[in-house]
């Protein structure tokens, strides 16, 4: 595989230095551990957290059972912003922030003191469990700043067909959604400002790569062997069980009775805490121990089985080319790495992009959108310097202020903090100039697209979450009735995928910089004699001078000693060894100067989740009118509205259908979408109807219309109020509102309210 | 599954009459055909037609042989468009046009007198081998308007990174395609004009459905049972052959062979002209007949397989639900029906829209990006009253002037013929107003796109291709150097889909359409006395109830006969059989009336292979300057090329530097995406680039541009012409000729010409 690539690199006259990735053996050592916190980063979000915090707002509700989907309807939202304010908050909350402040002093000692790792591991999971406690107190004691009804939103999304569940008429299938024309309209909206945002802004090279992805790209990326998440099936029905999950809610159970000896429940909240990190046969044992059974028949469970997440299929009829579904976006840049950089003209820094489905087998969805098996990523790969993650623009946002929950903070209990992007680079909060940047941008992004401000943050992976993973990691968090859900990760990946790839296909994943000056070098090289190695090895010989071109400086040294010490060495290639003598091969020694050296970049990546962004805006905008609890509309803003109006005839009136149709015509002019509703409904009804698909703007043609020069009334969805505008301006202001070029304060500066009310209208 | 909406229909106090679907045997009788036709469509190709079309340009090249890829490299384009005016030519062409008018006379003939089906279909095949030799020899007379150098095509795309094998660093995957920067690019804003142009123009309902299928609605829409090629295998190896491929191969390889006698030469004509419509075991019995053997290795064959070419996965843990990736986006529109209708208020006609990605896992993919295992497609399906099939904008295309080749003409041996869309149904050739509209806007589309208009040409499908389909299909083909490549189907695909749906579901999937004037009608209900219903059968009295309610009217008679003569009948439900009493059931003859009438709405499905008509773009808009054969390019319309423009400095000097982050910036305002070209290369060799990826306008900063006011030359791509403009001019301008409001002419009438010549300027 790629076997002329490696040989042409070889061959290059002017040999490179030792390449970065065979150097850094710190970096190879932290492999595993990268793996670990990457793929925490591709699930998305914080997983046990999210089913935790959303408890918060369900204090009253019943604790939640296996099977029920209802549950958490109507719940209390909190913003949490001006909670230092209070001093009777304060004095409450003061021992809890103590105790994990106390929790995390230990755990930083242990640390620096060296500790053994269980130790270490066991002390973390305690620090997270007080971080809980305290977090959970926190949103119990402040106010609520209001009621979020999610049963009122889901109807409204169900019944204007923004998503709904896939294949119902065929019972559906779970964690399969379909978007209908407006979820649909808002996504290709949104989909279509990133790319304004992102490709477009910052030149980034967008590719569109294959979702079949075979099994050696996957296994080289650790997802065939790691990518998974254990359960156990009740041996009766089959049905299938998170194991974290389901030893979580059946010890909860056991400690909640009023029979269970405190020794158990201390025992019980002792793997509580440990349970994230724990072996497949720990957790068979705590099955056994505690008796655990299916918990909606009572029947017998298997022992824990690792399933792996992606959905595996076979490409090709003969049935030999296992594949797999991609379960993340990101793999199709980095194996066309060479492509893109060579598109760059070898140059970095330079940025991939890709925008497309992605797919998770995931044991049991829920959730809404937020856990689905199949969604869609928006996925940036930053490729750089190592040593250069400086960035040309940083000095555009440097004044962005966010509000960012700190690794510190979250050790020492503390909340989140404002500042600006600027100030946390300097301090060293943030780990670098690129990765402040893209935080700063995707703040941007999220906040165009309509996230409440109030209710994102940014949370910095702990260093317990990266492990030994050198470089710094934030997640972008939307506050929903779920809890803080992550939306976008925003990740320094290091060298990681490339060095994997690399090493998979013996095709080199790395860049060329120019040295500052000439370097000269000792390199070891194997010349093979290749007429030799051809008449005794055949067919073989090429694997031979293969292995041996692509052979390491420490591997050459290696052979060499052994060649002069015992007059023959052993080449492995292909699984098998040769013998090789003097007359075949000879290896030297020699001083090259060398004018560039290998690089292999380093990846920051910024990652979306559109389903759950879409799904946190949809919660950020849901309104209910003040006036009537039943008219709920979304408060989207104009550049992701899923249309940005309606033309509605006051009536049937066949006089109105000329100035219909014309008023339509030059909206598609400027590509103004629009619908037009000449239903029989009353106008204030269809309004109603209007604002529950979030159309921001109405044109209503009445008889007054029908005056020359024809004028028509514009209506703001957010305000219900009303102009009266030429028709010949309005396609133009419709478009200027819907770019938010201009905004409605604009309008109303230049053209005469309209007074009638809508209530008056209303039939 | 879906019960209680199935409940609440029949329910209603109104019953309407017996539902259009229940009425048609007819339609019934013909599915069969249409699954067969339906999926040729799907298939996006005439497959075997593509193959031996393309042999056309290849007169002089060695007959294609397994495994070899390079083929046909160099082709020779004909547009084929004068050749009725030569009388010498058209002498040479009047015998094969005779045999070809003569064979579709005989079967004209046998259909109209009913001979036996096998007769038809023998002298079918006849008549499709008459009008291959006379199309093989139309071409071959005419001279060659150009050379396509498809080797010099594909260099460009794989240099420039427009498109390539995915995974080539693990050795690659057939038949699967990784997009560039520019060919994403390319993809996005096809995607983009597609949305413009049909979905926002004609208000369409956009969805966005699941990918993974869960296998019973596949079943249902025949994909499961029948969506298969035939292949087979070499036993020793396992690799695959498709099988009609693989027969006509070996057996033109033996007739070829001068030692065949006549009569096996004839029998193997003979065959080869019948293998389109051969079974499984006839292929058998010809495999065993010729002895034929692997065409790679000579070793044995297995017998035929048929192969499904969907790929499967299981959804869930549990392994139960098996699932696949869908083969067509059109059964996500199908089974959200309901919910569209609503959408639109209950009222037909709407059209639902889909841009996604399908999956078929091709036997042996070849043509590059024609035969893909995954693909873009974006579907329409238009929702109408199977009667009233007019459109209301048809007056807006009507004189839309149209290659079309009739299935008339295409017995006839006659070539297609110009029409404008409105002759070509109001003589009936186009069935409906509805279907020429649809195709009169595919081909706006596709010219808008860029497609060359002497390379597009509409194929109705023979009525022998559609069999008892009542309805009209026609192909919009595009020339390309593999032949005549169908790039967009469009289709009546009558009620088959959602007839199917419903009978797999029990949810009826019509609509109610409200009668001239009410109705009285008699119908027979069964009335199902709950009470001891559920006494006698516990748990399936539910089954029971709604078996009963969703009777149809003759199965309600047979009931209501049998439990008079017997004293009991015989309910199905659920594959079991339940006795009933008439204490349990009564079944009533009724008079009702009725206001509104069930309509299973017809279907027009335009279907648009998006990767085929960037394919057929990308030839199309292919070029090789004059002066310089190393120099070739893409003459994409600004509209849809990648990058509308390129901003090159004239050198290194940083005082350029203000000036193009200021014009950049600008540019960006206007959503003009463009590139910064500051690389070392000389200005000619940097336009040459500029070119390769197809970017249509180029700004250069000269030292004369430091002046004020600020100008810089703007250079036009296929002119390679060059004005000069004041900067502050140049963003508005670019973005005005990339969305094609102004043309480079008009340009021309307003800034002055910049004559130094690009050589001079080359290094």
């Amino acid at each position: 595989m790629a076997k002329t690539e490696n040989v042409s690199v070889k061959n290059r006259e002017v040999k490179k230095i030792v390449p970065y990735y065979f150097m850094s053996t710190a970096l190879i050592k932290t492999f595993c551990y990268v793996v670990k916190s990457h793929f925490k980063l591709q699930r998305l979000v914080n997983l046990p957290s999210v089913e935790v915090l959303s408890k918060r707002f369900t204090q009253s509700d019943p604790p939640p059972s296996w099977g029920s989907k209802k549950q958490h309807r109507k719940i209390k939202l909190n913003f949490g912003l001006n909670i230092m304010a209070d001093p009777e908050v304060e004095k409450t909350l003061a021992p809890l922030r103590d105790a994990v402040k106390e929790q995390g002093d230990l755990v930083r000692s242990l640390k620096a003191s060296g500790a053994p790792e269980l130790d270490v591991k066991k002390a973390v999971a305690e620090l997270k469990s007080r971080k809980k406690t305290l977090e959970d107190k926190e949103l119990a004691l402040m106010p609520a700043d209001a009621f979020f009804d999610r049963a009122k939103m889901e109807d409204l999304c169900k019944r204007r067909f923004f998503y709904d569940q896939s294949f119902s008429i065929y019972g559906g299938i779970t964690g399969q959604f379909d978007y209908g024309p407006m979820g649909c309209a808002l996504k290709t909206n949104m989909l279509s400002l990133w790319r304004n945002f992102f490709v477009l802004e910052e030149q980034m090279l967008e590719v569109d790569c294959s979702i079949l992805t075979p099994e050696p790209v996957l296994k080289a990326s650790g997802h065939v062997d790691r990518f998974a998440d254990l359960m156990a099936k009740d041996v009766k029905t089959g049905e299938c069980f998170r194991l974290d999950h389901l030893i979580k809610s059946a010890l909860e159970k056991i400690a909640a009775d009023k029979k269970t000896a405190q020794n158990v429940r201390d025992e019980i909240a002792d793997i509580v805490v440990k349970l994230d990190g724990m072996t497949k046969d720990e957790m068979n044992d705590i099955l056994i121990k505690y008796k655990i059974k299916s918990p909606l028949t009572g029947n017998d469970l298997t022992e824990p089985i690792e399933f792996n997440l992606m959905f595996s299929t076979q490409i090709g009829p003969a049935g030999s080319v296992k594949g797999y579904l991609r379960p993340e976006t990101a793999q199709g840049m980095f194996v066309n790495f060479k492509r893109l950089l060579d598109f760059n003209q070898g140059r970095l820094p330079f940025a991939a992009a890709q925008i497309g489905n992605a797919f998770r087998n995931e044991i049991s969805p829920r959730s809404g959108l937020i856990r689905v098996r199949e969604f869609t990523l928006a996925e940036i790969e930053h490729f750089c310097d190592p040593k250069e993650k400086n960035h040309p623009k940083f000095d555009l946002i440097e004044n962005t202020e966010m509000m960012l929950y700190s690794a510190c903070n979250q050790m020492d209990g503390k909340p989140a903090q404002k500042m600006t992007i600027g100030e946390a680079v300097r301090s060293n909060l943030v780990a670098n100039e690129s990765l402040g940047y893209f935080m700063a941008r995707i703040q941007l992004y999220l906040l165009q697209v309509g996230i409440d401000k109030k209710r994102l943050r940014f949370r910095q992976h702990m260093s317990n979450e990266m492990a030994h993973y050198a470089c710094d990691c934030w997640d972008a968090e939307c506050l929903t009735s779920y809890g803080w859900v992550e939306c976008v990760g925003c990740a320094d990946r290091s060298a990681y995928d490339l060095t994997q790839h690399t090493r998979a296909t013996n095709v080199k994943l790395a860049a060329e910089k120019k040295l500052p000056e000439p370097k000269t070098i000792t390199v070891t090289e194997a010349q093979a004699n290749k007429a030799v190695i051809g008449k005794q090895f055949k067919k073989d010989a090429k694997l031979i001078t293969d292995a041996l071109a692509s052979l390491g400086e420490t591997e050459a040294q290696e052979l060499k000693a052994e060649l002069e010490k015992v007059g023959e060495c052993t080449v492995r290639a292909d699984g098998r060894e040769f013998k090789l003598t003097p007359e075949m091969v000879s290896i030297n020694t020699l001083s090259k100067t060398v004018h560039v050296e290998e690089v292999v970049p380093n990846v920051i990546e910024p990652a979306f989740g559109i389903g759950r962004i879409m799904y946190a805006l949809l919660e950020h905008s849901f309104r209910i009118r003040e006036d009537d609890e039943q008219r709920t509309y979304f408060s989207l803003p104009p550049l992701v509205a899923p249309l940005k109006c309606c033309v509605l005839p006051l009536s049937n009136n066949t006089d109105f259908k000329p100035l219909i149709r014309q008023l339509s015509t030059e909206l598609s002019k400027q590509n103004v979408s629009h619908k037009i509703d000449d239903s029989s409904g009353s106008i204030g009804r269809r309004y109603a109807r209007t604002d529950e698909v979030a159309i921001p703007f109405s044109v209503t043609i009445d008889f007054d219309s029908l005056n020359t020069p024809h004028t028509a009334t514009l209506r703001h969805r957010d305000t219900t109020l009303q102009l009266r505008l030429p028709v010949s301006d309005i396609p133009l202001a419709i478009c200027d509102l819907a770019s938010q070029r201009r905004s409605w304060e604009d309008l109303e500066k230049v053209y005469p309210k309209f007074e009638q009310q809508e209530a008056s209208k209303a039939s």
